[in-house]
Formats: structure tokens, C-alpha cells, sequence
């Protein structure tokens, strides 16, 4: 099967990504949300994008306006999947919503059509049935595109194992690195070892073993990294953080949760509130003198 | 206090290597080890670091004689703590032999002697009497000096508050980045968040939700590092995982103690050995397409 025209449900951040990233692989792009204020977010992100990527050399000039020519925005759901191959759904992170998005998908899309979700933290079962074709339908779920180029495949009990070589041939055409994740998983491969990471880092805080810059310092030095926990907790944001760790039942994880929702109660919500572990625009841990 | 004469206790790799930093910052050290082919093995050792010190520009032509030149090597202990300021132990990581040095030592160091251990995952607290001066004695823990300039600085109940800013000062002295554990963890901030991941990664090949070589992409990619979680244990060596891990009372330590245990059972300990999770000395993970 030749996938040409790809269609991507939700123009949130993550879906603006996706698609510019298929604009820029050559691919027809079509990019659905309920809200024209979305696609008109969607558009923005992409030049934003595309210039940081003209200064870095990665896309020559007048390129830009080659691959925004591929990618069409739409609030009409037919005029979405129309002639579609294949759909990334990344609509907002509620399993109510997915089910009905794919339900009204399911419905609509032609036949050749792969059906993939985007989700975090979800699993692909959870909406398989929904789109009336379980067996086209698979977990395909990006990190940040640009700098974090990994794509988990990961098939639910239903799917058929002939889209997978498929998807990891797609992967690698938006210039992703495929890996496949064998069976369903919360938080896939990467997500799964990161939160132990965040986790063990929470325990030795509210243990009070060490402090907040001590624990990042000693991640940071060891592993030459920009950043050690705390920063990148700061980076995900700790509301996302704290609605993946409070529904957790070890005790370890109950006290970062509670830790997380202190934070939180007093509007700490990480870099993009300007207060988190550190203070922005100029966290300590990005100083010169923090690791020395 | 002025720390100048530095007592290093045990010449294997890590003991050499702070010895080795400890000559490089201008004190004076002296080497003690019960075997004379140890002491041989720590001069070769250091000679080899200094060349790639040279080689890489951190130390000019000639500095390598006069460094070695303020570096003891010697077989008998009162020799070694002849006016020594500070000690720090570095021998085979069993609580008896610890225990039996601290004793041997806290009877003929000077009295001004600050003690100091290097245990990886032991505490202070187990040999801090045995030292016969529990007050001065304090965990000061190492990675691997060059690379990881990590070091730990881990009282236990007994230690004097007044010796723990003497011994930041002395570690940045050595070129590393101090970092204070407030409360004795054993495997201290760094090896516990390590720890903490390699589990994660352990469980999900245990569990064959995906392959060690995903597993390592997924890492590596996402982080731009250069190794993942098993090319990270195939460094450590696998017999140093298995200690650790078999006893850790949890089934996902238990299932991933027992896999690592399967391998040693075929002479598989990592790179030391040619063969752990990859084959050296050209393990896959290494090779340009390995991320692609």
C-alpha cells in the first residue's frame, strides 16, 4: 500500500507538528479541527516552525511555501478524510472524546484508510471498535517531531500485523525513528522509563534526601545532560505530570502526587506559568555556575 | 581545616583515578594497597589516563612526571597515613573488609585525619565506629572522576555538620561537582535514579512489551544520548547489576534479576566479557544506522 494523503485529526500542538512534518515530506496533508481558531493556531505553529527550521538550514528558503502548499485546514469532517490513506488522531487526551471522534471517522473515512491515534497515555483497544475497523487500527505516537524524533507502533490485540511493517516504512518517511512496542503499554516505551526516572527523583525529594538542584546536578554531571528531572518536569508541565502520577497506587507515587498538587494549588504549573521547580525565564539550573 | 596530604586506601580503578585527581590538584597523595601487583596496576592505570589527559589538551607535556611525582604507592599502613589530613577508602566492596580496614586505620591516622569512604552501596554507618571516631567520619562518593564529576557527600546520624563544607570545598578542589545527601540512601541521588530507569527498561523487556535494541533507541533518541538503558548496563557489567538488583524485594527486580542472572550463567557480563545485552567490541548500538 502507497500512503499519499494524509489526513490529521486536532490541530493542537502535537498535530501541527505531525503535519508539517509530512508537508515537508512530500506528502498531501489535510488538517481537521471543530474550531476554526485551531487550524488558525495550526498555521502559525507551522511558520514558526519552518523558520526556526530555515535558520537551522534544515529546509532551504522558498521551501516553506512549497510544503505550506501541501497542507490544507479544514472544519469539514468529509472534506478531512476525503480521498485519505491515512488519519493521526490527536484530539484532546479524553477517552469520551477520542471514541465519538472515531466513531464519526469510522463512518466517513475511505475504505483503504489506516486509522492510527496519537495518544499519551491511552491505549489503542480503548477506541479500536469505535471506528468499525479494528483490525486497521493502531497506536502511532509521536514525541516532539523535530527533536525527539521517535514513533512507537504499537498494535492493540486486533490489529493486523501486516500494518505494522507499513507504519514503520511511513515512520521512517517522516523522518522518525520506528520502534515497536510489542504489546499495549501505558505510556509506551520512552514515557514508561521517564517516569520511573521522575519518580525515583520525586522519592529521594520527598524523602528529603536531597534537594531539588542536588538532583538535578547529579543527573546533569554524570550523564552531560541540559537538563536533570526537575527541569524536564518543568519543560513537561506539572499538571501533566500529576495526572499521570496521582492515579499510580505505590505509596512513592502518591507522595510526588501530593508534592505535584502542592505545587499546583499555589498556580506552579512549570515553564509555561514562569514558576515550577525553578523560576523562568531564567532557571538556575541553566546558569553557568550550576554545575560547578 | 587545610587539607594538603591525602590518603587514598585501595588501588583498584576508582581508587587510582582520585588519587590520580588528587596529584593533578596539587596535593600530596600516597597510595595503599596490601598487594604490590595493585599498586602496579594503579601506576599503569594513571599512566594511561595521563597520556589521554595530554592527548586531549586538559594537561600539558611534562605536567605528567611532575604529577606523579607527588604520588605515593606503598604497602605499609603507617607509611600511608604518615601526616595525612584525609582518607579515603576505596577497597573491595564487603562490609567485613571495610569494617576491618576502618579499625586497622582509625588506630594509627593522625588525629587531625578527616575519614572518608567511597562505597557504592553500602553506608557510612556501618563502619563509622569501627573507625573509632564516628564524629569525622563521612561518605565521599565518586563516579568516575574524569568523565561523571560527580561527588557525593553523605553523613550518616554521627557526623560533625562542621565537616560537610569542608568537604564541598575539597571537592570542587578535585574538579567535581559536590553534591550533599541529607540522610544515608543507599546507592546515594545518582545510582538511585539510575537504578530507578534500568528497572523500567528491565520490566519492559521482561515483560516483552519491547526489544532491548527499541528500548535503547527510545532513550537514546529522545535524549540524544549515546547509549541507552542496556548498552548503560553492559558498561556497568552485568554481575554489578545483579548485585544490586537480586536484592531488591519487588517481582519486577526479582523477574529482571533473574534474566540478568540467565545471562551471567553463560559468561555474558557485558563489555568486559565481549558479549552482555550486545557483542563487543562493535555492539549494534554504536553503528550510524542503529538511530535511523
Amino acid at each position: 500500500m502507497i500512503i499519499k494523503n494524509i489526513c490529521i485529526l486536532g490541530a493542537g500542538t502535537l498535530g501541527s507538528r505531525v503535519a508539517l512534518q509530512a508537508g515537508i515530506s512530500g506528502f498531501n496533508v489535510t488538517v481537521y479541527d471543530i474550531q476554526q481558531k485551531s487550524l488558525d493556531f495550526s498555521l502559525t505553529t507551522m511558520q514558526k516552525i519552518l523558520r526556526q527550521l530555515h535558520k537551522s538550514g534544515q529546509i532551504s528558503a522558498g521551501q516553506d511555501l512549497e510544503v505550506l502548499s501541501r497542507i490544507k485546514f479544514t472544519l469539514s469532517p468529509s472534506e478531512a478524510v476525503e480521498n485519505a490513506d491515512f488519519i493521526n488522531e490527536s484530539v484532546t487526551e479524553e477517552a469520551d472524546i477520542k471514541k465519538k471522534v472515531w466513531r464519526q471517522f469510522g463512518e466517513i473515512a475511505p475504505e483503504k484508510c489506516i486509522f492510527t491515534t496519537n495518544t499519551s497515555y491511552m491505549l489503542p483497544s480503548m477506541f479500536a471498535e469505535d471506528s468499525g475497523r479494528p483490525e486497521k487500527f493502531c497506536a502511532f505516537h509521536f514525541h516532539d517531531v523535530f527533536y525527539s524524533r521517535v514513533v512507537d507502533i504499537m498494535p492493540h490485540p486486533g490489529t493486523d500485523p501486516a500494518l505494522i511493517p507499513i507504519l514503520e516504512d511511513l515512520g521512517r518517511k517522516l523522518n522518525q525513528v520506528p520502534v515497536l512496542v510489542k504489546k499495549e503499554n501505558p505510556g509506551y516505551i520512552f514515557n514508561t522509563m521517564l517516569m520511573a526516572l521522575i519518580g525515583a527523583a520525586g522519592k529521594l525529594l520527598t524523602g528529603e534526601v536531597a534537594s531539588i538542584e542536588d538532583i538535578d546536578r547529579s543527573w546533569m554531571v554524570n550523564f552531560h545532560m541540559p537538563m536533570g528531572p526537575f527541569g524536564i518536569l518543568d519543560s513537561i508541565g506539572l499538571d501533566t505530570a500529576w495526572h499521570v502520577t496521582h492515579k499510580m497506587p505505590d505509596r512513592a507515587s502518591q507522595a510526588f502526587a501530593a508534592l505535584l498538587k502542592s505545587y499546583l494549588e499555589q498556580g506552579k504549573l512549570g515553564e509555561k506559568s514562569g514558576q515550577g521547580f525553578y523560576t523562568y525565564p531564567n532557571p538556575t539550573y541553566k546558569e553557568q555556575d550550576f554545575v560547578k
